[in-house]
């Protein structure tokens, strides 16, 4: 328990009306959207409304030896947010303002707690899009989305969230207060330190400050269904649009078990025995939607696929409906949903969907996958429950199985969800220990207390 | 001197052929392409054919306490490569290989010591180009441009090169060979150590093997030459260029100090009573450049430009030849070009333009003014003469004078030349004390005992 002296620090520095200490109202904090993690309610959650707070916050915590779990909304998918030594609950919601848009210059510069679409809806107006679209586009945090890097729908053409962050205001561990990067597309005064605090899942410092860059909202879009008999055409057509010089918006496929279980649950009339189906969608401006919407078309057929091109934006919304619907369905079958993020090559798409389907045949495990097709960032999600000790026992090898393959096809243990709690443990297998231990002395160097989301990333 | 023990372990470890150590030889090695600098000679230099002989020369490094300055082919522009300390300068041109061309998947792999354009040379064929472009891209090495971050002519469009390096293979300090990253487009495995390395002027770690991004090669290209009356009218077409959507590869300017004496040395009929011209190319497939092309030259005539289109490859060749003759014309005007790269957002282009004229006048310098006018990255070239005390006295007070504007408008000190010796006593001033000291601690945590490039970045 915090002793009463911290809580009145904390009272005294932010107002009663920003320290959380009702029991069932830390509760909420105890978890985030990560299934099979460990939970742990906090001491104390505080929601800070402004950046001297935030600094007293990291005074209190130094003074007293408590550690600070910086928070968005929780949709974290590693155990990121989780309060492992309880301590302090950093909520960044009350930090929610957008400062600026600066169209002429194509950024914004934000708060941590604003979310990512009321972003987008202020910047529409300028015919302006902040393009990293994770699934938790709704209800993430900017913070939150920055500190985990967070991936998407969009990544083979628009990059991911660290493409965008420009410049970030971070209060460090020793309570100072610090800016890097800023407006221009271009600066290279020394080190890149906005990057190391762009998925740094709040390890390095507390976010107070985004500067993200904005781009011209593509014109027109053309959303097209192509579903395949087996796993290799699909995957080959995605190298081979790609190959042709086309890189779509989004290339997202949906194996089998997601395409019944999707069909299923929301009755939009996918094709329940294709192997495979492949959604994409292409945009600019409209001559050039014209063309890579043909060359599409072309290099589907040539693999085997049937297409299908929504014809208009209701037909369109209703193919993302059906991708949306992928991680509910698959989590409705089942009362534990292990959702993974493993990414390979997008050359070596093929050979881990069909990995995948050894795995779920090996330890005897429904396994669902979806994901990213155009990045190689698959998501195999295991449809099992908790209480099951047994099955569980099973889910966790092939988990592992999963990761071990990824490497192998020369990719990566997570494509967008972060280390969190619960992949720490494989970052040895990625960079060895040397290489872990290049980034553990860089979290000692600027949090030599570790104090800022201990547990986390390391193990 | 080089203790006689140490250069015995180096030439047992490279053997003879790799070992320079005659004086004219070392001498070559004793300067970069940065004017103004202090020049040293060191002690020897080695060129190691493969990453087992760089971690030889780090441990002969540590145990003789010599200090290491990585080296490419010495092209940069602000005093990085200079062995301050004598020691071991590491040359890198002996790992010259191209590693792999990966088209599905649209990345290479290069040794550091391969030339940026024999990599867009090598990749060609594909339909493929790497596309940062600093103005060295015919003598600089990959290693060399990944460590300075080198940004160019299409930072606007296409990124500079942080954005195109996926993955690095690194010998730390201790010996150690470290891997980040990798082939996949999402990665967010851990702190993105990938993104340090870069731009980190070779005092983190020896870059021993680099992964880029390749993009599809645009298809057609359209040049234009605006010509104004008026700086201020130029600054505004730049802005009001992107306001409409339209984001040109390359949008590069010249003041008028510039265009006469590029005019002066090259005689290619560049308007001479024009106050700033603004070069402009276009790109992506036909009829995108098209489009694009008339709405420049709309909004160029409505901010009272006149403006000439290339009408074929030879024009287009003209145009660019007459921007890439705007540095070597201003330095054959006299004996020292100080160039510098203070960078602001684009919407500060005009106030910062105005800025250097009166720099100038107050000062009474001979300031030329060209850049990337997109990006917001100018280059005053102050031309002057090192051996004039007196008016090296001025220089210097008018660069300090051009960075303290920078920063007043928003902007930063370095946008594509890094720091090195050159502004390092700047970086204060850009991110405060506190700011400094935190990269500091980066360095101190990956190089306690400072032997790789010391003397650089921070004073």
């Amino acid at each position: 328990m915090v002793k009463a002296q911290a809580m009145e620090a904390l009272t005294k520095a932010l107002g009663k009306e920003n320290v959380i200490t009702e029991a069932e109202d830390l509760l909420c904090y105890s978890f985030d959207a990560t299934a099979d993690m460990p939970s742990q309610v906090p001491d104390v959650v505080v929601v800070p409304q402004n950046i001297n707070q935030v600094v007293e916050v990291i005074k209190v915590a130094r003074e007293f030896k408590l550690p600070i779990y910086p928070r968005g909304s929780g949709t974290n998918l590693s155990g990121g947010t989780i309060p492992l030594q309880g301590g302090i609950v950093l909520s960044m919601k009350g930090m929610d303002k957008i400062v600026e848009i600066d169209a002429d210059n194509l950024v914004a510069v934000v708060q941590p707690g604003v979310i990512i679409q009321d972003l987008n809806n202020a910047v529409a107006p300028f015919g302006l899009i902040y393009p990293p679209d994770p699934g938790t586009v709704a209800t993430a945090t900017m913070g939150g989305s920055v500190s985990e890097c967070s991936g998407g729908l969009r990544g083979l053409k628009y990059g991911v969230t660290k493409h965008y962050v420009m410049g970030v205001e971070v209060v460090m561990a020793d309570g100072t207060v610090v800016r890097f990067g800023g407006k221009t597309v271009k600066n290279v005064t020394a080190y890149d330190m906005v990057k190391l605090f762009t998925g740094a899942e709040g390890t390095l410092g507390v976010i107070t400050e985004i500067t993200v860059k904005l781009i011209p909202a593509p014109e027109a879009k053309k959303a097209m269904l192509a579903t395949f008999e087996s796993l290799a055409d699909a995957g080959n057509a995605v190298t081979e649009i790609v190959r042709s010089k086309v890189i779509p918006a989004t290339m997202e496929i949906m194996d089998n078990v997601t395409i019944r279980t999707v069909e299923n649950f929301a009755k939009i009339g996918l094709p329940t025995d294709a192997e495979a189906l492949l959604l994409i969608e292409v945009d600019g401006i409209p001559e050039v939607v014209e063309r890579e919407a043909a060359t599409v078309i072309k290099v589907v057929e040539k693999n085997k696929g049937k297409i299908k091109v929504a014809k208009d934006d209701k037909e369109r919304d209703g193919l993302w409906a059906a991708r949306r619907s992928a991680l509910p369905a698959l989590a409705q079958v089942k009362p534990t949903t292990v959702l993974e993020d493993a990414t390979v090559p997008r050359s070596r798409l093929t050979d881990m969907l069909v990995a995948l389907q050894n795995i779920a045949k090996k330890y005897n495990l429904q396994i669902g996958t979806f994901g990213h097709a155009g990045d190689g960032n698959l998501h195999p999600t295991i449809l099992t429950d908790a209480r099951d000790t047994e099955e569980m026992k099973r889910v966790h090898q092939a988990v592992d199985e999963i990761f071990k393959v990824a490497l192998e096809l020369g990719g990566t243990i997570s494509g967008e969800h972060g280390i969190g709690i619960a992949k720490a443990k494989y970052l040895p297998l990625e960079f060895g220990e040397q290489g872990v231990d290049v980034m553990r002395k860089v979290k000692q160097a600027l949090d030599p207390e570790n104090i800022l989301n201990p547990g986390k990333m390391f193990k």
